[in-house]
């Protein structure tokens, strides 16, 4: 595998041709600064940063995983991690799009995602320790009282300490109504925690003074269901440098991401702060869990871009086999399998997917920072509606299309493939992890047809739709895209008629919404890509003759293939669809057997 | 995850009422005594050697792995396997279905494959011993002189001594053309044989007293491509008990099938045996290729098998949430997560495609044994063809669809399923080289369209499809089954007019067979499933009302399940194939980039 390369270059296209990010950003109040060679020079030095800091211990990394010591419940991260984890730091990267209130730069999620996207790319291990400290942060800054916010966030800004989420227990996952971690008062304001949290990424570890646990537990008498969680603040160490009671019981073997630290977090009387309101801590612990669901979708999204860059060199350097139509490389032994059409269809299924999946995090980067910055309510409004429909999208359809691109970058390779010193694997295994936490895909499914879709009656898809409506009406005359804006109206349609038909089904029976949601969900993220393909073509045609045609001219032939190769996809989703729940329910219980 | 149980009441419900094995078996030349009784008393013994002996040792194989020390370039293989291994040959499974007259006990293909799968099951790192040296067996039986058959296979048969297929080298992989390993005449018959091969499964180990490699090597002055290829018996230790210097120089580090020495094998001038006439090695290295092909099926159909025995389990057991039509186990805090649709999409995903995996693969065994047996020519030409037709399929859809039900048996576990203990993972792990070895994928699917159908303008897949046609018309008038049917004969025709299509742009233009070469051969695995369900629907039926109605029932909705959701992706193939191979070639190699 080559070294990770940061694609700068398609940064600057999503960000700056196709999102247009310096129409609005430096617009909001507080991002005035936020210009596009701030943009650049953040890029580069995280490029920078990620090139040749953490890429280099992704493999090692994997293969010395982390170290826990039961006498001290300690966990040591591989060589290298920490020292990787101060020059962070001492970059300013962990306070990037911080409050300057507390030491942050005050940046917007636009310039934070592609950073973010980089460092899955380059060790997505490494970078779940800034990541869900990150998580922490944005949670007290959310909903934390001044003095939690002082306390916690300046720490958290500049590195020194790191946080976690502790939501999953033993028999809870997605069901957090089971969950049995209590908090009693202790009459001081503070409570003392008893339970078992388990999979708590980041959950110890030797990169910070101090940890801070986000801990979700129920207040006595609560009530037994998500109505009685409440969120609680536990610091490893208190104030005075005393040990809490809260610690690592072990560590999970996993099949990948090995070099993050997954505890079993022990609370034992451990002493917490309250944070928000009694019984409100599953709200408040969405904060965290929203912004959790963008970021499994960039890893998704990293890792098929460094799988497509591993795979990519390997095809035209791996000499094997002459092309169908005849030697392309008479003087060499063989041919580059990158002659194969079939090895094309696999570097570019990793390219489409990863492109589009860049395009569709910047895009929901800018909402996100419309959402937080916007003078205007409606704007507010509007980019929150996205954000809500596009997020468990995001979370899903980037994750499967990563593990499907890391799959086939592996496949490029052949038995290769399989032998870890060449890396792909890792990138496969590193990826499936993504598809389960924060919120299985079938979970983000359920989240996008019944919270997102059926809940408002479809309005929140309508606006979205009527966006990609206006952008076919705009373009209905326009030869150059007619073979694309043609299939894309033509599946609008379709869009809206499937939806009406699960919606009616739905409520009669509510299995047919469960029943759909799967094929739903990736249907909507067809839609989305084939959109965001189109507008990458209309951007591409606009810019040919300029300079960089060759670049141009992929984003054209790449849009086609999308269409010609993946969006197909579309066919066998509404005819399973339409099919509806009988051929999921009929068969009985206990005639499900082995 | 429970411990593996033998899927016996199918294999008697495939062989014995779907392929009908009895009608045929026993009337062929050799097997008089493989009767019914035979056949379920050898199940029975190889479901208690599996159960009880491999299975045990399947996780701890995965966490220990093959051990090689450099000093005596030696390797011992996991705690356990060399005694179960003993156990194997000491039942007489080695020589199974080999010939009597070299020790065997003449059974065949049709009682060894669920025996294999059983294996794959069980412990596909294990049975990957016995596997590959069952192809030695193969490969000298089919083209050894009658001194080297008497020199070999009674301890081949026996299980003393192992072999192993010498293909691969750094440089050639599906390329063999570009073999560089040499054989120079010593002038006494045998050839000093100096080279290095890679992947060699099973290539060191401690479990037989002696190791028969089979190597592609080059004579002097052979011509440069694929006819320039001969086949040599290389022993690791000659008959007067002296080293042969052809020696294990490292272990690869894989993704999966740890518990498999996967070795660098260096002959440094290694005496060796010219097997075959020279020249013509890779004719008779596909003696052992064909069957590895369908070996390589049936790990895909074990893993899903194994993983769906998991994720059923699991599936009854976890409580978390309540179905969506309200609490089916109130008394519980909740319902467990088989009332969910989505979890039961993934779980009949996995039984769908195991059981029609089960049942193509018992039909080719069949094949395969009047292939080999009848009397009559004609008979042994159509099983040839049969056989020769769908063997690409059998290798690239059934593991294809391996993994994706080992993924699914692992994403119903959600998070666990990362967790190694838990042993859904490795399931993912050990089957995803099954995709990759043996000919990728890929080139099953160039193979398949290629050779197999274009080639001979469609004979052999004319003669399936009229299977396929009688089945539809005998039921035509059929009610129960029309909706099968129905689905059915429509597909075929398209099948018909899909192929031509392409065969007549192939003509024009080679990369269009190359282009639509993976979609093809999923259209025919669809195909193929497809008549297999309504096949199997069809004797379920006439089964129903004899005491296991549960049973049949089961097989019933699994038909519908097949043709609701998983048979709707032939319309994304055949809209994909249309597309032609423009999308792919398009985009030329220097503008492919990052």
């Amino acid at each position: 595998m080559p070294a990770y390369k940061a694609p700068l270059r398609d940064f600057d296209f999503v960000l700056n041709e196709l999102i247009r990010v310096q129409d609005t950003i430096p617009t909001l109040p507080g991002y005035e600064e936020a210009t596009q060679d701030i943009f650049a020079s953040y890029l580069e030095a995280a490029a920078q940063f990620c090139e040749n800091e953490i890429a280099p211990l992704n493999r090692s990394g994997d293969e010395a995983g982390c170290a826990y010591d039961p006498a001290t419940r300690s966990v040591t991260t591989p060589a290298g991690f920490k020292d990787a984890y101060r020059q962070f730091c001492e970059l300013g990267f962990t306070g990037l799009d911080c409050d300057p209130a507390y030491g942050g730069q005050g940046m917007p999620k636009t310039l934070a995602f592609p950073i973010m996207e980089m460092q899955c790319s380059a060790n997505v291990a490494w970078s779940m320790y800034p990541g869900l400290s990150h998580g922490a942060y944005a949670a007290i800054h959310a909903h934390g009282t001044d003095e939690q916010k002082a306390t916690y966030l300046p720490h958290l800004v500049d590195g020194s300490w790191t946080g976690t989420m502790c939501l999953t227990e033993p028999h809870c996952g997605t069901d957090l109504g089971l969950l049995k971690t209590r908090a009693e008062p202790n009459g001081d304001g503070s409570y003392s925690i008893t339970g078992t949290k388990i999979f708590i990424s980041a959950g110890e570890h030797d990169m910070s003074d101090n940890i801070i646990h986000l801990v979700l537990a129920r207040l006595p008498d609560a009530p037994k269901d998500v109505k009685g969680i409440s969120l609680f603040i536990v610091p490893k160490f208190h104030a005075d440098g005393s040990r809490n009671p809260v610690s690592c019981g072990a560590l999970e073997h996993k099949m990948g991401i090995k070099a993050n630290a997954t505890a079993v977090i022990n609370l034992d009387n451990a002493k917490g702060y309250l944070i928000g309101e009694p019984n409100k801590g599953l709200a408040c612990m969405f904060t965290m869990m929203n912004a959790a669901r963008l970021g499994c979708g960039m890893q998704g999204l990293g890792l098929g871009e460094a799988s497509f860059q591993g795979a990519l060199t390997y095809a035209k350097e791996r000499l094997q086999m002459r092309a169908l139509t005849g030697a392309k490389c008479p003087d060499k032994p063989a041919d580059p399998i990158i002659v194969h059409p079939d090895v094309r269809r696999m570097l570019l299924t990793q390219k489409a997917y990863t492109e589009a999946g860049r395009a569709l995090t910047a895009l929901l980067a800018l909402q996100l920072d419309i959402e937080e910055k916007h003078p205007d309510a409606e704007a507010r409004q509007d980019a929150a509606d996205l954000v809500a429909l596009l997020t468990p999208v995001a979370k899903a359809f980037m994750t499967d299309n990563g593990y499907t691109a890391t799959n086939m970058g592996m496949q490029v390779f052949g038995g290769h493939g399989f032998i870890r010193e060449w890396g792909m694997e890792q990138l496969v295994r590193d990826c499936r992890i993504s598809q389960l936490y924060e919120g299985t895909n079938g979970i983000q499914a359920i989240d996008l047809l019944g919270r997102k879709v059926l809940l408002d009656q479809g309005a929140k898809l309508r606006k979205f739709s009527k966006q990609i409506h206006k952008f076919c009406e705009a373009n209905a005359g326009n030869e150059q895209l007619a073979e694309f804006v043609g299939p894309l109206s033509k599946l609008l349609k379709e869009v809206g008629e499937t939806t009406m038909g699960i919606g009616m089904a739905a409520m009669m029976n509510k299995d047919e919404a469960g029943a759909a949601a799967t094929d739903f969900l990736r249907l909507i993220g067809h839609i989305t890509y084939a959109w965001l393909w189109a507008r990458m073509a209309e951007v591409a045609y606009a810019k040919l003759g300029q300079g960089d045609d060759a670049f141009y001219n992929a984003k054209i032939t790449t849009a086609r293939f999308y269409y010609a190769k993946l969006l197909p996809e579309v066919e066998s989703l509404k005819a399973q669809i339409k099919t509806g729940s009988k051929p999921l329910m009929a068969l009985d219980e206990d005639s499900f057997a082995f």
